[in-house]
């Protein structure tokens, strides 16, 4: 029987956070297969929740002083591999295993590789490698919402819906009427707005803040999402002092970040959403991490109702064509390129 | 693909409440589908809880000032035919429309016409004109049941029930000694029980009091339920002190009401349940229509896990046949003429 | 139609406990049938919970003074062989009845009989006569479980995972040293095993201070699990003071008593689980009974999460062979043994 997904297979997905799997194992589903994470010894470790001796899952169980893991049923003990290592009072050696995922840790995130464990390559990771520059600080969270993954990749194609879903903090009526500009950059798909001479809307003017700048003056406000498939969109994000050069402005006129998206298919109708902001403004100050990951969790948990009523409404009219218009291009170019990774794999 | 449904379509159902439409729009499912209700101006109206441009349910969106319905993710204007009117930076004329409802507000009630637009007619809507007869007052409440509507039906139309269900409000053992008659008027369905010479139960109790009439001497009770399809269900109910006419006695003898009934199918298997009590005494006595109103909902709220009892054990049993006694008539003749309805609609 | 079950329905199977039925009557599904459980005078009675009038759930009615069952919703009254015995203002000679299933006391228990009633035998019911005997004391209780009946038999046929999920109380390594003896014993299935000298786990230190033993010494310790089709088992446990005969010492030298389980399937993928402990010790001290229950109900409990987990995981893997190891030779005798008796009634 072969199964037809919406998502790729041969790709790396982020699995959870570090701190996830800080105590004990993880069990999490993602792109539809049960998989349990644990950290052995130093290395953050994927294989098939289920314990080949009588199924229950290994989730539940324990990593042992060696960095096994140990089904908390009857105690069969589960090396890296997937395989049997040992169980009390029996020979495991003919025993069947379990699928083991290739796992990395990188960017402060677990990454699975979901498909042929051959082709799972480290170094096609994409690179967010300002994860991992001091100058840096991220704060994240993460939603799980009842919609497929593509629903919440258009979201962040297009950031219309700011100036209705967040009416209140992102959004302003300057947004819509300035069409984005949507275009493939080598294998990313980028969609790309800007805005002059504008006012700075609460969250911004609240940004502008933290960075002593004035929050009352026109600005110039920019919007560039990044896609990189299969569902990783870092979107550059900052208002500057109208005048100063908009996203080339220096340093001291303007306030900008990136907002981290890592979307993580669960199932056809739900995702893990990893959401974050990082700033390469008073990157140690811990207080403002808090501070601002609490505001963009705000603003980000308008999206869900939205997202899970969508989905609902596309699940009752599986005929039914959408629109693609000018703002939805970062979406429809995003599917695309999806779609034809997914042809290729099958 | 023809589906077959178990109620009528081109027919009159109350969709909602004005209250219910006065703040924000209203999705609600009503015979399978899903409509977003919403005032527009003075006008309530009713389309496809479907937003053209990305499937996002319009019902999460709101009025604009022109009377036009915005949907909430990325601000298409729907006007009340369904069609797109407007959005930021679009040309929407090219774009496809939503199915657009015929509404009509009368009695106090947003009615909604689910078939053929062409023939939506308003004086088909039954005539229950002394809703806005001032000598009237009315007082009523919204539940949802799991229940396909025909088992609601049943238990309005055959009011033995309440000797079993309302125990220690309106029923009592002499209800079920004296057998209904069920006939058809018309284009209607009637039930009719009297009694005579009995006592009146606490609730009948409590209405003579309100009319100042002595509780503690024997009364003659009626019950006559006139089912007017699809499913709208009136129940003259009074008592009046023995021996002077009965339902025909003047009014200084007795203490009577009409019980609303509109059921409304939201599924197959799940009924929207506007019930209510109209009375001709005290019309203006505000606060005695929220003591009735606390009263019967207290009393109806009772019928609720029988409905979805029974609704499950029918699922259950498909092919097991009910009975249909005499007491069983009015439901079986309400049943016939909808048969005969839904049959000349395919 | 033919449906086939995992389940041998020629059999008794615990159905309630007689406090469960002794207010009203109680709806319970068992091997996937809906039925009512009620008192009948003396007599324990168990009919299809399905009223013959409109399919209402009879469990939802009364018992009359007559001690037959009446419908709550048009009061059809049922007598205890599932027939219509009389309703107000009918005749109800020609009514079809429901189906009535064999039921019995016993032990302390209401027992139905699933399958073809003209083979019902009460002496088919397994001898648990101790139950009557006043030098016994039993404390229990009844946990649903989301899970087919067999993961539960496993689960109490292979007490090596007492060292895993309950390794606070009964649970310790010593267990999984010592491999368990299972074999058939006339028509049970028996699983045994012996610890010697080795420490007591908390839970057997508590009974030897119950018995005024020593809990610091070394101790031999038993489990002995008896399982008798179609899903009894009787585990006899116990420790004794090393050195005095194990199972055999005298009785001032040890503490011991009987889990005893009845596992009930209500559908494929969940049970009613009758749980409790059996002792001839301090039979009469109440205080003692609630202490014992408590304690175990929460290892007991421990189970729950495992078992539901468990049983998703094999819902997800349909075709993956779990192993059968020597542990687990007490689950797959017994399952061998159902699955001829199943056989053997198709």
């Amino acid at each position: 029987m072969t199964t037809t997904h919406s998502w790729p297979k041969n790709t790396w997905y982020v699995a959870c956070t570090p701190d996830e799997i800080a105590e004990k194992p993880l069990g999490r589903q993602i792109c539809g297969e049960r998989i349990v994470f644990y950290r052995s010894k130093e290395k953050a470790v994927g294989i098939a929740d289920f314990c080949p001796h009588r199924g229950a899952p290994l989730s539940l169980g324990f990593v042992n002083n060696e960095g096994d893991l140990v089904c908390g049923y009857h105690g069969m003990v589960m090396n890296c591999d997937g395989n049997c290592k040992s169980m009390p009072g029996q020979r495991v050696s003919a025993f069947p295993g379990v699928r083991s995922y290739p796992v990395e840790e990188r960017y402060g995130f677990i990454w699975v590789w979901t498909g042929d464990a051959e082709q799972a390559n480290p170094d096609l990771i994409p690179d967010f490698s300002w994860f991992d520059d001091p100058n840096w600080a991220y704060g994240g969270g993460l939603y799980h919402i009842n919609c497929n993954y593509k629903l919440m990749i258009d979201n962040l194609m297009d950031l219309t819906h700011e100036t209705y879903v967040h009416s209140t903090s992102i959004g302003q009526p300057e947004i819509e009427d300035e069409p984005p500009e949507s275009f493939r950059d080598g294998d990313t798909i980028v969609t790309k707005r800007t805005m002059e001479k504008i006012p700075a809307p609460p969250f911004w003017q609240n940004a502008l803040r933290f960075n002593d700048l004035d929050p009352n003056v026109p600005v110039d406000r920019w919007q560039i999402s990044r896609f990189t498939p299969p569902s990783h969109i870092m979107i550059e994000v900052g208002v500057a002092h109208a005048g100063h050069g908009g996203y080339d402005a220096p340093a001291d006129k303007k306030a900008s970040s990136i907002v981290v998206d890592f979307i993580t298919p669960e199932t056809e109708t739900s995702i893990w959403y990893f959401w974050g902001m990082a700033r390469n403004f008073k990157p140690n100050d811990t207080e403002l991490t808090d501070k601002i990951r609490e505001g963009q969790g705000q603003i980000f948990s308008e999206d869900l109702e939205m997202l899970e009523a969508q989905q609902r409404n596309l699940l009752d009219n599986p005929d039914r064509q959408l629109l693609k218009l000018n703002i939805d291009g970062g979406g429809v170019l995003a599917r695309r390129m999806l779609d034809k990774i997914i042809a290729a794999e099958q």
